[in-house]
């Protein structure tokens, strides 16, 4: 199967420390990267994960507070410095471009390279943000602070796979092939018309992966991210700091883990951690409790889906 | 002797390796801590090091290159969070004023404590910028691609030692002992007078540290930072390298070593490494034929003066 792999870059809340990281993570897919979050240090987390920057193409930030943020100039400084030409599209909500330009113009000075800004809508609701030949990104209502959205890569379906024996029987040329798995049929010499379906057999169904941080719970998102393979949760806070999670708009872990299991995923990721846990094993067994396919996500960590 | 050490936080140059942290450093003076330069991830090498937050007053940034300054914002959003109320002075050239605020606003919203910036002049010049009870700030002309200047850190005289035995043997009271440090002199009940030099002997001499990044070869500067203890000197390439350092105004180890030498300084620190050396050992190499005390800077080192 093709690459589909998260890199989990960083999974700490607000207050950095010598165990988190700010938020940060790298999707690579099919050898392409999409960034999710950007806070301080990211250029060099994916730099211990072994991530090329000339892969990067995509940015998108949940929201505006600085620990999903701050590290964006320096990684566009470096991207600067080491010559990048091809295009950066930044996706997040107003007023970032505003803010970035002259930012990105002071410190980043001759950027050889265009960087793209695009707006996040601020009403919550589900929109189509970017699209390419394998993948559709679309964003997921949240509640926070501020104007926040999660993001749903959902991976375009592969081509169906070609039924070999059917193309030896009725020796079908090898140029004819792609033509048939992009859903033409075929008609012998003779005139007998074989259908697609009758050539090919369908491939796995598209993979899918979810992030959500930052928010309060929102069990109404459970149809919406039904079935996905692999959900990515905040879970900045346990059980018994409930009040101060519904006060600063985070969610605890066993909220996390209530979604998960309405909207019947496959496995749950949970992070942005308080920094007041010194050890998350608390929010592992919380959630678990709910949701037994959990994991803690850490610094370096990849998902594979 | 009281505390007078200097801590490298960051050592690399523009480009950011996993071996090196953009350029950053406290002072640590009689349990004041004072930042020089802040480039991205100060605040955790700072954790790190087991430097106080609440410790940090005064933090003076030689020049507005992003590998100088660009963790900045994030730190003051960590302060903000632990809820600081003493205010922060930040030195740097214009425009960075201009440039923070909208950041500060918007990224560190409600900070409890006042930011205080205080602009440093683009002549170059020797100018005293900071002032207390134990230390002389001023700044050091430098040559560079933008308005640059370097810091010298110069330690007040301590105040002399008393002389016990004099003490003793005139019945001078405790409570007088404080007035006799600060230049008084003591008359006896029998009115004879003994000067402040009888009953005290001079205490050593203050202790000084000059930052010198970045720059290119600045010869003049020799009787300015003659006799200093330590020299931090930004070494960024190699002799081979000398037409690229020209380019850049950036200075080689040789030139580095050349200036210690000539200013007669007890030791030199060299920093501010290119990403292109794997080991900087060539770079020591060169600059000890020159000036043989001479150590290379490394993130966690601790300079004691």
């Amino acid at each position: 199967m093709e690459k589909f792999e998260v890199h989990i870059l960083g999974c700490g809340s607000a207050l950095p420390t010598l165990r988190h990281n700010p938020s940060a993570q790298v999707i690579n897919l099919r050898e392409k990267l999409f960034m999710i979050d950007c806070g301080e240090g990211t250029q060099l987390s994916m730099r211990r994960n072994h991530l090329k920057f000339s892969k990067l193409s995509h940015i998108f930030l949940s929201h505006l507070h600085g620990d999903h943020v701050l590290g964006l100039v320096p990684l566009i400084s470096t991207l600067s410095l080491l010559g990048r030409t091809q295009p950066l599209h930044i996706y997040a909500h107003a007023p970032f471009e505003e803010l970035m330009k002259p930012w990105i113009d002071f410190f980043c000075h001759s950027v050889p390279f265009s960087v793209e800004f695009h707006t996040l809508p601020k009403d919550n609701a589900l929109h189509l943000i970017f699209e390419d030949r394998s993948v559709e990104v679309h964003t997921i209502p949240l509640s926070h602070r501020m104007a926040s959205c999660g993001f749903l890569f959902r991976e375009k379906a592969p081509l169906p796979h070609i039924r070999r024996d059917m193309i030896d029987f009725l020796h079908i040329p090898v140029y004819e092939i792609n033509r048939i798995k992009q859903g033409e049929g075929w008609t012998t010499e003779e005139g007998e018309f074989y259908p697609h379906e009758r050539l090919t057999y369908p491939a796995e169904r598209g993979r899918s992966y979810a992030y959500c941080s930052d928010t309060s719970f929102c069990p109404l998102n459970a149809p919406l991210l039904s079935g996905v393979d692999v959900l990515y949760h905040e879970a900045t806070f346990s059980k018994a700091d409930g009040p101060r999670a519904a006060q600063t708009c985070h969610s605890t872990a066993e909220q996390a883990a209530t979604l998960a299991k309405n909207a019947a995923v496959g496995r749950l990721v949970i992070g942005h951690y308080s920094s007041r846990y010194e050890d998350e094993t608390l929010l592992l067994n919380e959630a678990s409790e709910v949701f037994p396919h959990t994991e803690l996500a850490s610094e370096g960590m990849v998902i594979q889906l």
